[in-house]
Parts: structure tokens; C-alpha cells; sequence
């Protein structure tokens, strides 16, 4: 039927759909109650939720009369009362690199429907769904812009993230559930919690109880229970959660509660590679998250993020109890970075977890790591293109000319963001081995007051890298009005989302003006 | 039994309580289930929501079991599990000038209670007593930090609010919302929504529905059902909803679906005061307002804002037709500025209400002003002395060093806002003449993605002068911890509120660290 008439194929989404087309017209939706249902009648209380907050988010404005000014003839516009979601399998489940997210979303004279084959596809319909709905003011009733529509659609890469830093500063359990909000709106799908570091410890051990003596406060800390609600909240919206220890630098606030984790009192880090109390306390502390041999614990992710970047051996060799250590052993420093970073990763591989490890780990010791390792590549001068040649997946971040998804760049704006291609150097046939990538959210200067505007809009630039079809997001100048409207969908939900087009991150608007007119400053403040 | 013991009369409020008095302990909160009841089983939908509200506020964190480090004995202490609350009338009402706001907060052996006249002294009591619960990390419970507890306690102003602006840029529905979620924790009970000016109409009136397309965009709009909305979710909150038409100037945006409204094409402000359909069209919009005689409009507040300020009548002067209109009356354009404002106000007032009134409208015209009018004080030279003399209440905020609550002013720090005393100038014998004030949130450079830390936390500097008694707050140096706290309560429940210290508002943190450490900048960023 589509055939038969003239087609689209551009709409406003954010991100682009693998695949759509669509029939010119209009239709009017009858939203009278309950808009989404499940095919059949079949029961999903996952689902159930989804709607729930699908349906507040499609239609945010209450419904009125028509005033004088309705002339759109709405009343001869073909309607529709409902979309029905064919899911194949039910089953919650936890989100997971595996999980498949594609779906087929189809409106035309005998089908509102959509099809997925897991409650994760669901929801990637739902968002796109209830970004085509417009409210008519003058009308007082919701409309889609097409006559027909359909979309199938698949994300490029499997995992899609945002890295946040609560160590630089606490972010309140409300404020991580607001960002878990705003992910699935960009399609993005792992949170990496970055949950500890040199500044602070506020994870509350049940092994370890001393470690969060590192806290900044008795009040900033998350206890177990706290960790499985924001993993659980994260899960219902289709969002993995990917936890970071970093070690064995960026780990001075171990040593508060535990000061033998440490080379010395006078020299800090990395953490004391020369005694196995140091281990025992990371195999225990991880196991509280992979539940070691029984796999109940508080995230059910199969990564693991074990740190690893910026690491300098100088107290190691400085401390004559770690410098004997490594003597007996004919290593070096270098050696014993190896020999920590491997351990770690054993630990969790014995946990059931594939270890996710920074640039520098695989940078210092190439094939010398397990397959299981994930590389996360920060660093421009880590050779991607050698890292899946040697069989190992890789999270990317920056491209070989340095530009970076790091939104603690307050500088890169969304179309530098947007330039950065994930397999830029990798052979088509490895591309696959580039499972994804994040923005990655440092804490230095974010907290609540400003971590919503420092993230958005640049993460959805990141977002529609790694969900939409490379060959339809090559021209950031063609994507500059819709993500211009995206932002300004944002900010219809809540979200702080700043002006795509300020020269710094984070900025203010410069002056009275339209959300779809985000002009660039022309003069200095 | 209090005066028996030791007695402590500081405690971490914002705003502070009128009376406060406290024996040295500790309580364990047994908070299985639910915490808050009403007195002897009465019912009460609007407390049911109010208390689901507190009981996710109060106890944010999911308790877990005691780790080793829970040495405080807690098991000992004696346990409260619930709050009871006995209001006498429990009509839900409408928030109103007249309102009581007061309540008596008793924990002590015999009783654990909340007594209110009203619903609103309830909803500010589960404000105080949340500002109160602390969780223990360590042994995974929820505890008051005293142990035998006693406030009384009455706002001394009745009027404390915050203006938002949703011309210079519109606000959706979900930033309004939250704005509002947050007045309540500082006890601000006014929204002043400054729905329209020069820049842009986003309401979609039924008596005139050509206003609207001065709306920036077609979505950028409101529908009766959405400020009814607004309302109500104000109303549940104890917050009034006090809408503003600013007029005859700031209204150039009304010209452009009614082009007959302004004096000309090239001439477009003020309003065309020649012309009775001017009248005729502001009217009906005011009515949709205040229902006219039926009453029954979309803001049932007893207050009506109509504007009034930085009226320029150069184009009464100049326009020909005007001109002849005020020289057949033998009226100065200042005479029409005065006849304007005056019939405006009459409008309101025989629709039921009262009439706000900017700085310039008294300045210019003074006694000739009905008594109902409320001086809307912004302008240092308004003489707040005389107004009040005069017999006009007032609302207030600048003093006369010009120190204004105006949350645009961005070097205005909090201390500043703090030190200006809503009484100054005036006799105590008339200091009831001033109902209260406003921060004013002027939106140039404002929008939904920096809204918050705009607002916050300036405006709880504001809300402790409106709220505490006047003795306690005339020190902003002893004020400084608690405003730090606060901050973090408010980042803690999800807003956006900036660090306290910053030199400008909204500045982001400027560096690693706790937020009860909220450093000044020392050196350039």
C-alpha cells in the first residue's frame, strides 16, 4: 500500500530510525483513555509502566475545546484510539549488551501496531512513537503528522552510554534518577556509575564498612538498597548499569578507611599491588556487586568496569616493602601494573564478569590480557585499529585526532561530537568488535545544579552516532534543526537540557527567544 | 517535662521555625510502612498526598541491615513509629491571603503530633519535621536528632512567592511543575506567573484565540486545561497561583493576532487606550481568569496581577487618532497612562478581585488609586513609607538602597538578598501593610535548562526573611551553614540549586568536593 503513493523518508526523530517511510496526510488521535495495549491481551507489568509514562510524556497537555482559530478540518481526518504492542517474548529479564532492541513500528488503514521481539524493542517504539505525537492547540486534540507510517529500526551499536562521576561530587539518588529519565529519550542504554575515587567513597561496603569513612559526608553515601533501586529503576527503562572501580589509581580514598590498602601513609597510590589483603578486599567488594559464585548481587550487568587508566608506579617503587616485593619477584613497576590490572580482571572474570579496563591497560600490555577484557579507549594514541585486530571489543570515546565524547570539555560543542565516527580507522569487518561508546560525564565541576545541561544536548549527538545507520549521520549540518527540536523535546519532559548552539557548554540562553531558535552568541555577554 | 532539662533553641531549619525548643538525644524512626496519620481515623485526600510526598522525601535512602560499623547503640534508643496530625478544619480549600499556615510540631513520651487549624499549616509542619530526619548509614535506619522536640510556629508574612517569566522564553508544563515542587521546601506559598509580555502570548485565550500566534512556536503554548492543571498541582502544594497580564506596556505581543489593540502599525505601545474594544478584549480575558461573575475561572486567587510598569506614552502622543481621542478629554497622556491602569484595575476589581499594581503605578498616580489596588514595589524611589501610610498594602522587593530580589541580578548573592528587610522605612505599627514579596525570576536569559539555579538557592534567602520571625533573621553571617545545608536538601530531592558561595549565580562548582563545602572561586577559572 505504502508503494502506491509518494514517500518520506526524513522526519524529525531523535535519533534516526534505521528505516522510514511514510504516507503524506495527517491523523488525529483519539485519546480518550488508555492509548497502548498489548496485543491479544496479554499481561506485562514492565510494559504496563512503560505506557504509563509514555502516555504522560506523548500527551503532556490537557485537552480542550476547539477555539475559533481550529480550521485544520480535523474532524474528517482519519483517526486512531490505539497502538498495539506484538511482543514476542515477555519475559522482564534485565537489560543486556544481548538484548535485542529492534522493532517494527507500522500505522496505516489496518494496523497501529508494534512489533519487537523483547520488552527493550518496546520501549525504543514507545520513544519514537511519542515523538511523532503533536498536540493542536487551536483544536485541542493530539495528532500524528502522517497519513501512514512505518519504521523498522535496529541500533548500529549495542551499547550507548553515559558515564556519571559521583567520587568529584555526590549526586543525590534523585538526581541519578532524573538522568535514568532522560536516557532512553536519545535511546541511550548503559549508565556507567563511576562510583568511587581518589576524592571520595560513598558506596557503603558491607565487606569493607570502613571504606566509606571516604565519604564527603555521613549523608552522601548509597547503601546496597540504594544501589539495587537505581539499578532496578534503571532496568524498568531499559538501561544496563555498568559499575567502575577504578584502580589501582584514582583510589587515595581507599586508604581512609583501610590505610594497609596503600604503599604508606606518605605515598598513597596506586593501591598496594604487594599484599594480598589488598585483593581480598577487592574480590570481596566486587562480589557485594557480580554476587560472586552466586551471581545475586547488586548489579546483574555482565561488565564490570575495573578502571585502570593514569596509573604512576613511583610509590611503588619508592616503598621499600613493595620495591622488596617486586625485587623477589624480578619485576618491575611496570611488571606489578600488569600483575594488578590481570589479577583484578581474574577476579571478575572468576565472578562471571567481563572486565572493562581504560586505554593504558591495553596500551602497556597488548595480548598479554585476557579476551574477556573490553578495551575502553579514551586516549587518541590507543591504535583501535590493532586492539580488534588482536580480537579484543572495544568502547570508544575519542577519535585518533583527539576529539572526544569527555562533556567535561566544555569547549566541544554537539557537532564536534557529532564528527567523531566510532570505527574511524577499523576495518568494516571488524566494526563489530566496537561494541559502543559513552559520554563520559567527569565530576570535577557537576553536581545536581549542573549535570543535566552539562550532558544534554551534546549526548544526543553522541546517542544518534551510535544508534542510527553510519551513512545517516555523516553531515552534522543536516542534523542541526532536529536536534535543535530535540532539545527543545527535552525540555518539555523536565530536562535541563542548554541551547545546542552556545559556544560553551552549559551556557544560558543569551536573550528572550523560541526553543527552536537557539542562536549562537553574536556579542560577549 | 521540657523545662525540666536542658534545652537547645538552634536547629538546622529553612526557614526557621517562630519557636523552637528541643531536649539533647536522639529518636530511631520505626518506619516500617507508612509515618504519617490522621488524628482518630478523619479523612483527608489532600494530607493522603501530602503524606505519600513527605514519607518519599523524608526517607529518601532504602534502609539496609547494620554493617559493623553501627556502634551507636541504636537499639536503645527510645521509637517514634508515626507522626500523627490533628487539623481542625480540614477543607481542602484554596490557598489564600488569609490562610493559617501555623502549626504546633510536639515529640515528647506522650506524644508525637502535628496540631493545625488548616491543611496548609499541615503541609508546612511535613516540611519542618522532614527538614529533621536524618538517615544512619551504618545501622540502616532513620532517626531525629533530638529527643524531645517542640515548634511553634506562623510565617510573619502571608505573601511569599516567586515570580516566573514565560515570555521571554515559555516554560513547559514539566519545568513549571517542578519549579513549584520545590517553593514548598523553603515555605514559599505564591506563584506570580508572568504569563505574557512583549516577546511572546503562549496563552491560548477563548475570547481572543488570535493572542496566541505571538506564541513563539505552536507548542509553546498554554491551554486553559494546562493552567487549570497548574493550578491545581499548585493548590496541592499550598501554593497560590497569582497570574499577571502586565499593561497597557510589556504588550506589544498583543498587537499581533489584534493589530487594532496598539495605537498603530509604527506606533505599537502602550495599548491602544482610545479604543474601547481594547478594553472590551481585556476584559473577557481577565474574566476566563477570575470567571467574572460567575467566578469560576481558571485561577481562583483573590489577587490579579495587571502590570503597569515602564509605560512610555510617547506613541499616545504621537499616534493621530489617540491624540485626538485624549485632547477631546482634555487628558495629558499621562492622564491616559492614569485612566488606563485606573479602568484595568476597576475591570478586576468588579470581577472579584483584587488588583497588583507595579512601582510606577502608584508613583504616578497615588491616592487617586482604589484601596484594593496592592503596590507591587521594584523601584528604589517608590516610598514604601508613604504607600503604607497611604493605606495601601504592599508587596515588596527592594529596599531603598536598591538591593532588590530581582533573581536576574546574577551579582547578587544571597548575603544581599538576606540583609534586605521587606520593613525597612516602614513603622512597626504598619508593617502589616506589607503582605510579603517576591523573588522575581525575570526570564531574558532563563529557561528550563538554567532555571533552577537561578531561583535556588537566592530565593530561600528570600522565603527565611518572609517566614522567620524578623529577630532572627538580621544576621545573614549566622545563616550561612544552615544555607548550605539547605542547599544540599534541595539537590538531595532533585533541584538544581547552585552552590551557595559562588561570586554570580548559577556559576557551576569549582572543583572536587562535598556540598556542605561549597567553596567561593579564589582564582580565576
Amino acid at each position: 500500500m505504502l508503494a502506491s503513493v509518494a514517500l518520506s523518508q526524513s522526519a524529525p526523530f531523535w535519533p534516526q530510525p534505521a528505516a522510514f517511510t511514510s504516507v503524506a496526510g495527517q491523523r488525529e488521535l483519539a485519546n480518550v483513555g488508555p492509548f497502548f495495549f498489548m496485543h491479544g491481551g496479554r499481561s506485562s507489568p514492565f510494559l504496563s509502566q512503560a505506557f504509563a509514562r509514555y502516555t504522560s510524556l506523548a500527551f503532556p497537555h490537557t485537552a480542550s475545546a476547539p477555539t475559533s482559530a481550529c480550521t485544520a478540518g480535523l474532524s474528517s481526518l482519519p483517526k486512531i484510539d490505539r497502538l498495539t504492542f506484538d511482543v514476542l517474548d515477555l519475559a522482564e529479564g534485565v537489560p543486556a549488551l544481548t538484548s535485542d532492541e529492534s522493532y517494527t513500528l507500522s500505522i496505516n488503514a489496518t494496523a497501529q501496531t508494534v512489533q519487537a521481539k523483547s520488552v527493550f524493542g518496546a520501549l525504543r517504539a514507545l520513544e519514537t512513537f511519542a515523538q511523532l505525537v503533536a498536540f493542536d492547540f487551536d483544536c485541542g486534540c493530539y495528532t500524528l503528522p502522517y497519513a501512514q507510517i512505518r519504521i523498522d529500526d535496529a541500533p548500529r551499536f549495542a551499547h550507548r552510554g553515559l558515564m556519571i562521576d559521583t567520587a568529584r561530587h555526590y549526586e543525590p539518588l534523585a538526581s541519578i534518577r532524573t538522568i535514568i529519565d532522560s536516557l532512553p529519550y536519545a535511546k541511550i542504554n548503559v549508565l556507567h556509575w563511576h562510583i568511587v575515587d581518589t576524592q571520595s567513597f560513598p558506596f557503603v561496603s558491607t565487606s569493607s564498612p570502613k571504606l566509606s569513612t571516604a565519604a564527603y559526608a555521613l549523608s552522601q553515601r548509597y547503601t546496597h538498597g540504594d544501589v539495587a533501586s537505581i539499578v532496578d529503576y534503571a532496568r524498568l527503562r531499559g538501561v544496563r548499569v555498568m559499575v567502575e572501580f577504578d584502580m589501582p589509581g584514582h583510589a587515595q580514598s581507599w586508604c581512609t578507611g583501610y590505610p594497609e590498602m596503600c604503599p604508606s601513609s606518605s605515598c598513597l597510590t596506586p593501591l598496594n599491588v604487594a599484599s594480598n589483603a589488598t585483593f581480598d578486599r577487592i574480590e570481596k567488594l566486587l562480589a557485594e556487586f557480580t554476587g560472586g559464585s552466586t551471581g545475586l548481587g547488586l548489579t546483574p550487568d555482565d561488565f564490570i568496569h575495573l578502571g585502570g587508566d593514569e596509573v604512576n608506579t613511583d610509590c611503588w617503587a619508592t616503598t621499600p616493602s613493595v620495591a622488596a616485593w617486586l625485587k623477589a619477584r624480578s619485576m618491575s613497576p611496570d611488571d606489578g601494573y600488569a600483575y594488578f590490572v590481570k589479577r583484578t580482571a581474574a577476579i571478575a572474570i572468576a565472578q562471571g564478569r567481563r572486565p572493562v579496563q581504560w586505554s593504558e591497560v591495553y596500551d602497556h600490555f597488548k595480548t598479554k590480557l585476557p579476551k574477556e577484557v573490553i578495551v575502553h579507549v579514551w586516549k587518541a594514541v590507543t591504535n583501535v585499529t590493532e586492539v580488534v585486530a588482536n580480537g579484543y571489543d572495544v568502547l570508544r570515546n575519542v577519535g585518533y585526532d583527539a576529539t572526544s565524547w569527555y562533556l567535561d570539555n566544555l569547549n566541544v560543542n554537539w557537532e564536534a561530537v557529532y564528527n567523531n565516527e566510532p570505527c574511524e580507522g577499523v576495518p568494516d569487518a571488524l566494526c563489530h568488535k566496537v561494541l559502543g561508546g559513552h559520554g563520559e560525564m567527569w565530576g570535577e565541576t557537576v553536581d545536581t545544579s549542573d549535570v543535566q545541561q552539562t550532558v544534554w544536548p551534546r549526548l544526543a549527538a553522541i546517542a544518534e552516532k551510535l544508534w542510527s545507520p553510519r551513512a545517516k549521520t555523516v553531515d552534522s549540518s543536516a542534523a542541526a534543526g532536529r536536534i535543535a527540536a530535540f532539545r527543545c523535546l527535552l525540555n518539555e519532559r523536565g530536562i535541563a537540557a542548554a541551547p545546542v548552539n552556545n559556544e560553551g557548554a552549559r551556557e544560558s540562553p543569551h536573550g528572550p527567544g523560541s526553543c527552536y531558535d537557539q542562536r549562537r552568541r553574536l556579542t560577549s555577554p
